[in-house]
């Protein structure tokens, strides 16, 4: 499995990925899901992929490679004018990917599905932060629904829900987030470390700061040690029934 | 869906279970899904379901047709003479009624299966907690593993891997289990209010003391508002990253 947060600020948008991959328990391995195309001062975005590992790699390299060759019929992700454009290239070019391999009449267990996080800015447009599908459809983050998560989404949803606050720092929101994942990482094998972070500044057009946060990593191990504990006072400070 | 917790503690077994049923998202209604099947002074055993209600309505039936009319071939679960017993007995009642609606070649779009929790105390044994799977088969809770979730476990899950603690009380444990609950249904339409919840004390052989927690429950209510404040201190609480 995998799991991909991104999640909407005032002050911009926050991306964190894990980077394990499995085929069943016993078949693990690390890859990168978390991906940058940016032309600084003009565009920045990143995209955080969660499914079929052949699929999301074979969407990227079609994007990469269409910003070395492309036509004016065919605009590649570095030079298509808005965020929704982007969203559609690549909602496109993901339906292309699962329906070459599912056209072919092959199956796999677990599906060739897959699902994209895209998010950032082209000049001329605001912040924006897409969820796409793998039919090729997708939806936007809105005020009512700041953050989109992808994978395996439910261990780590109440925390996102309960605290999340528009205004937060990048600070406040990568904590959040590593909380978010750390509950993950404690219920469900298929999600690991290390993550990926990568802070979007609003306006910035430029997102050159991902961070790599490693296994042994003192801070998530400090985060992760003093939750258990904050958890249990902030429980002990609730009143009890009366049974 | 539905959510259902088991939960060992040293002065006892604690059950929780939701009471929601849906087909669909239009389709929603309120069962009972903890039942309970005692001989005060001798044995006291709860039972909670998940999955197709028609399997898990039938299974119920079963067994307590079978405490009016059995024989020794046919033990109910009135008269088996240990936990490990009854858990038989309702893993053979169970498999038998999905075989049954299987073996017509009927298939529902959820399928026929269900999981089951059973718990409780017989005399001349301590109390035993079961997770009784649709195959037959079927696990009891242990020291490090003291709890049991059916249904739509993973919302709230952390929680209860974060503050559980053998030596609870009660009323802690059910404070404890509520947040659980709480979590699973602000993200989970499938879960909801009604709540069903049964206290067995070691040693007691009697279960007559389960409690509804409706949806006006004025100490749910106080629960749920002041989880969101006390998340947000023990949030505060924990160092900022440096970034």
């Amino acid at each position: 499995m995998t799991y991909c947060v991104g999640l909407v600020l005032d002050r911009g948008i926050v991306f964190m990925s894990d980077t394990r991959t499995n085929a069943g328990v016993d078949n693990i391995s690390t890859f990168r899901k978390l991906h940058r195309f940016d032309v600084p001062g003009e565009r920045a975005l990143v995209m955080m992929t969660a499914g079929n590992l052949a699929t999301t790699q074979a969407v990227v390299s079609l994007l990469e490679e269409r910003t070395k060759a492309h036509d004016d019929r065919d605009p590649s992700i570095l030079s298509v004018p808005s965020m929704f454009q982007a969203a559609r290239l690549v909602a496109e070019t993901l339906r292309g990917v699962i329906d070459t391999h599912a056209s072919t009449g092959q199956r796999a267990d677990s599906g060739f599905n897959a699902t994209v996080i895209l998010g950032g800015q082209i000049k001329g447009g605001p912040p924006r932060l897409f969820l796409i599908y793998p039919e090729g459809n997708f939806i936007e983050a809105s005020v009512e629904t700041p953050f989109f998560q992808i994978g395996e989404t439910k261990y780590g949803r109440p925390i996102l829900v309960r605290a999340y606050e528009r205004d937060m720092s990048f600070a406040d929101a990568m904590k959040l987030m590593l909380l978010s994942f750390d509950s993950t990482i404690k219920a469900n094998l298929s999600v690991g470390l290390p993550l990926d972070v990568c802070f979007y500044d609003a306006d910035s057009f430029k997102c050159d700061n991902i961070l790599r946060i490693e296994a042994d990593d003192p801070y998530f191990a400090a985060i992760s040690d003093g939750w258990g504990d904050a958890l249990k006072l902030a429980f002990e400070s609730l009143p009890n029934p009366e049974v």
